[in-house]
């Protein structure tokens, strides 16, 4: 089995704009594009090593960036999949954001505000840990906003997304689907694991109780909000390695896809006496 | 030869807080802490690696944060220590604010305005490239603020720093010095690689014909605001890889003495039932 094509990659994860999109379809278990470990290590290592150059070519550049923004529940891997697609990245020009619960000061604000805020400067490969989309997921489940605001935010999230995408922010937007069972799996190795007992919250089980809700939120916000511009790719998640494998696929992708080439500064070398 | 012991590069470096300090006596190439460059070479990697694991404790415990401030003439080198220090640092937890040329929105307030603003978040590992003591660099040299403002910035920023460390900001200063002769021949080679070219900009030019007043301006704020809850350490800059792996030993120093430790959450893994 060699390594699966970005193209390939990408049709079989994403969720098609403008067609239905019913999300238990997917199996978070699917090995198919890496039936194979070994080749997603080495796939994630290749493309770990390549993510790293173009980015400092986009750096150099200045003047576009790349946003990814990673969604799942609680231990679909966020934050392994920072650590593990970035492992070769050097923190120059990256930027992480982990949004939480909001602040008063967001409250007072409208639900993008503090997204806008965070957008990736130009140059930089921007990761958020959770999004805006948690406006359309927790917000819904958990009736933090009336559904007919939660209705109006799908257009508003998609003007927004287009608007970061026409002003040169290229988005990559990953939902990590992970399973009921395999949840409940890493969830106990964190109640016995000391170095992950940290990121146990007793809240989680909350959420976990709410799971059917949480997935018709996922499907909807997936249905409504994969757009041409920037599709939804549904990552099977169940397999750590293979979720980062393919993740780095998709942003490799998308860094090649700018066509990104070190900047001419229009500079006369000869002009110029070091002294 | 073996590593040198954290106190050791510590003490080698260090500008002494409340002693008479005086630039020209370092040896931009001294070479007396790693004589050998593979012993540089090796100490960097066994550095990186240890940073990275306790830069996750940190994280995890979310309390305390550290602050790297580095500072130097164009090309000594501050984004190689970025790149070389932090290879190994997944850019989760991690926060690089490089600062250039205040904005007009920034300049409608103090200077320290934006500074305070990009503070690392608690858990962190932040990074200036330039800092705050640009306003009595740069704004000495080049007149941006009178004279009566720059000898009140020394003690202001002494406060500043005193006030971070006071709320759980460990802040390690580097000055990473470049010898006149060795920056001339790194703009040579912006000059001809094409992948170093974007990076020169001719006003560095205009900076190094002010090389003598850009050196009493370092050696002035290097005395005023070498303090004992911030030292300033004097990194000869003209090895890069011995440079790294200097720096990379302090870094580490800072999170060792930090005596960071898993957090306990308190939790009685008994009490809950995962379902």
């Amino acid at each position: 089995m060699d390594i699966p094509s970005i193209s390939s990659v990408r049709k079989h994860l994403v969720a098609a704009p403008g067609k239905p999109f019913e999300l238990s379809k997917r199996n978070t278990a699917d090995r198919s594009l890496f039936e194979d470990k070994s080749i997603a290590e080495t796939s994630l290592k290749k493309d770990a090593a390549v993510i790293n150059e173009l980015k400092d070519i986009m750096y150099a550049e200045g003047k576009r960036s790349v946003l990814v923004i990673l969604q799942g529940m609680d231990t679909s891997g966020k934050s392994g999949t920072i650590k593990s697609v970035f492992a070769n990245t050097t923190p120059l020009g990256m930027e992480v954001k982990a949004f939480k619960a909001p602040s008063t000061n967001e409250l007072a604000r409208d639900y993008l505000w503090r997204v806008h805020n965070a957008v990736p400067r130009k140059g930089n490969v921007g990761i958020f840990d959770r999004s805006h989309y948690e406006d359309v997921l927790v917000a819904k489940v958990r009736n933090f906003a009336s559904p007919e605001d939660i209705e109006q935010r799908y257009d508003q999230i998609n003007d927004f997304e287009k608007h970061l995408i026409e002003n040169g922010v290229s988005i990559v937007k990953c939902m990590l689907h992970i399973g009921y069972e395999e949840q409940g799996a890493r969830l106990g190795e964190r109640l016995v694991e000391a170095h992950k007992l940290w990121k146990f919250n007793p809240s989680d089980l909350d959420d976990r109780k709410r799971w059917p809700e949480f997935m018709a939120a996922y499907e909807t916000a997936v249905q409504r909000c994969s757009t041409r511009h920037a599709p939804w790719y549904i990552i099977p998640a169940d397999s750590r390695t293979r979720r980062n494998a393919m993740i780095a696929r998709l942003v490799r992708g998308t860094l090649e896809d700018m066509k990104l080439k070190w900047p001419d500064p229009k500079l006369n070398p000869a002009d110029y006496d070091i002294g």
